[in-house]
């Protein structure tokens, strides 16, 4: 196979900080030394977010390179947009069975051109023999004060979601046999799996409005819990105002319920806010060309359960049992 | 298997940066979040470096997890230390095969005993099904114009090398069969394969005294190159001068040549000062409790060849023809 050094090189150094050092000014350093260098805007702090991507776990052993390029840095971003970071470097680590040239071209060539699309510069990495495995880390620039984190939603808040859930599912379901779909929205269901567009621009927009955020990668039941746990309160979720595509709703009604719920792959944001800032959140959505739904309501913890939970309802507000056990999704551990 | 959040919990979080808010600041964010807040020192930026370890190709599949915890963040703490740079951070991202309790338990206590000797947190990370497989990304803090880079090195510069090499070579040989050595010497080996030390104090006490310098990490000749290539120099090496312990001394000649010159695994400081930094050198080692050692000299680069190399010579001054190729050491592509 290809030595590192020349794959580095042929694929990735060429394209790396080293080769524009106007990003960062003069003293940042990119690929080629022991570390890379790198300082968050003057007063922000740095978000960091690392995501280790496997084969047949995380994707497909047939997915186009170029999409799983466009993937492994896409699910990183998101996290970024998740806390209102501003992209800024990343680290590429992966091993390889075999230097497939036009894999790498195509993997290299679904990597760069999303992360030129948000200025994300590639400062160092790893590469060796092994199983194909993907493990990249992002570095995001946020002031202080203003990151969107897990643990600042508050009883009154409204829950939001970005987007429509359950299309990345709907694909894998596709793919798995497990429905079927027509060819058009087969497309749109494989797209969002393959092609997820990290929310940055509304990530950005929500600094100052939105209280807590996560991107949903797990399934909004399990991610959503993840903020309830967090902020030591309970939720209360309209299942029928979960925003889904007109595809998904052509499949059975179980399945959408399935599919927006515990689907993962999402990278939506769910994110809380006040009421009185309803007009600032459609606001921030117009602004960053991203739709926003709201779905539900931040409710202080039950004093006789004491424990985060979500409690489902339908649109006439009357609870559900909503049961997603076994329902795995990609990610399942 | 446990499920994913059940083991980073169990084994990672609870020794992870939230529990010890003090480190970095009240705003400063470790597991738990979409992404860790950090901020280097005032004034200072930050050394990243990431590395990826795959069972079969860097370590074997009957390490001793413990060991292998440790080695798995030495190897990066090493470049920080080839940086200067004073360790801070660091996130994990690994795949796991099946979630063996008893195997996280003397990882994460291999991993976690040397990240707390250089104060370095964990911060996030990354757990999923797969191939064994560990992705850790360093950080490390460092004065803009201190840090030791790769590009500095200097025609006149002494090229000097920290402790010994090649024992961990030696020591991959022993376990391969390539050769033998007595029980006590076999040990040695083997401990400096599995456990290398990174010189932080060395790099640190170095900052405004050596002008290039790195890790040895696949070998004294190709690494020094990369010395070379970046600073465009070419470099003058007494093969006999290369430190060696008493153990390595103890294997034939050629053997040793090798093992000292493309071993790989070494994890030693390679770096380049001025002749009148020798005294502070010196010093900065003593500091450092790590014996240096003089090997060489950086010659500007011949107009002739016009390429940067090593022309290697003995003890008397004589050039030698050195040849390392087919020695694949364990890092081989």
């Amino acid at each position: 196979m290809l030595s590192e050094f020349s794959l580095i090189d042929r694929f990735f150094a060429r394209r790396a900080a080293t080769a524009r050092p106007s990003i960062a000014g003069s003293d940042t350093l990119g690929i080629g030394d022991d570390c890379a260098l790198l300082a968050p805007r003057s007063g922000e702090m740095l978000a960091i977010s690392t995501d280790m991507l496997v084969e047949g776990r995380h994707f497909f052993a047939d997915i186009n390179p170029e999409a799983l390029g466009h993937k492994a840095l896409a699910v990183n971003l998101s996290d970024l947009a998740a806390m209102g970071a501003q992209p800024q470097a990343f680290t590429l680590a992966f091993s390889l069975p075999k230097a497939d040239e036009a894999w790498l071209a195509g993997f290299s060539e679904g990597l760069f051109t999303l992360a030129d699309r948000y200025g994300c510069e590639l400062i160092g990495g790893d590469t060796t023999g092994g199983p194909l495995n993907l493990c990249i880390t992002v570095f995001g620039s946020v002031p202080p004060r203003t990151a969107l984190r897990r643990d600042a939603a508050l009883p009154g808040d409204d829950i939001w979601i970005s987007g429509t859930l359950g299309d990345a599912r709907a694909g894998l379901g596709v793919q798995r046999g497990e429905w079927t779909a027509n060819a058009s929205d087969a497309a749109l269901f494989r797209h969002a799996l393959e092609r997820p567009e990290p929310r940055i621009a509304l990530g950005l927009a929500l600094r100052g409005i939105a209280h807590a955020a996560l991107d949903v990668s797990d399934g909004l039941a399990g991610d959503l819990l993840h903020i309830l746990e967090r902020s030591s309160v309970c939720a209360s979720v309209d299942v029928d105002a979960v925003p889904r595509s007109a595809a998904l709703r052509r499949l059975a009604s179980d399945v959408q319920q399935r599919c927006t719920l515990a689907g993962g792959d999402d990278y939506e944001l769910c994110f809380t806010a006040p009421t009185a800032a309803r007009a600032a959140v459609e606001a921030a959505a117009h602004k960053a060309s991203v739709p926003v739904t709201r779905i539900g309501t931040i409710r202080a913890m039950d004093a006789a359960t004491d424990r985060p939970a979500i409690v489902w309802r339908n649109a006439a507000g009357a609870p559900l049992t909503v049961t997603l056990q076994g329902f795995d999704h990609f990610h399942a551990e």
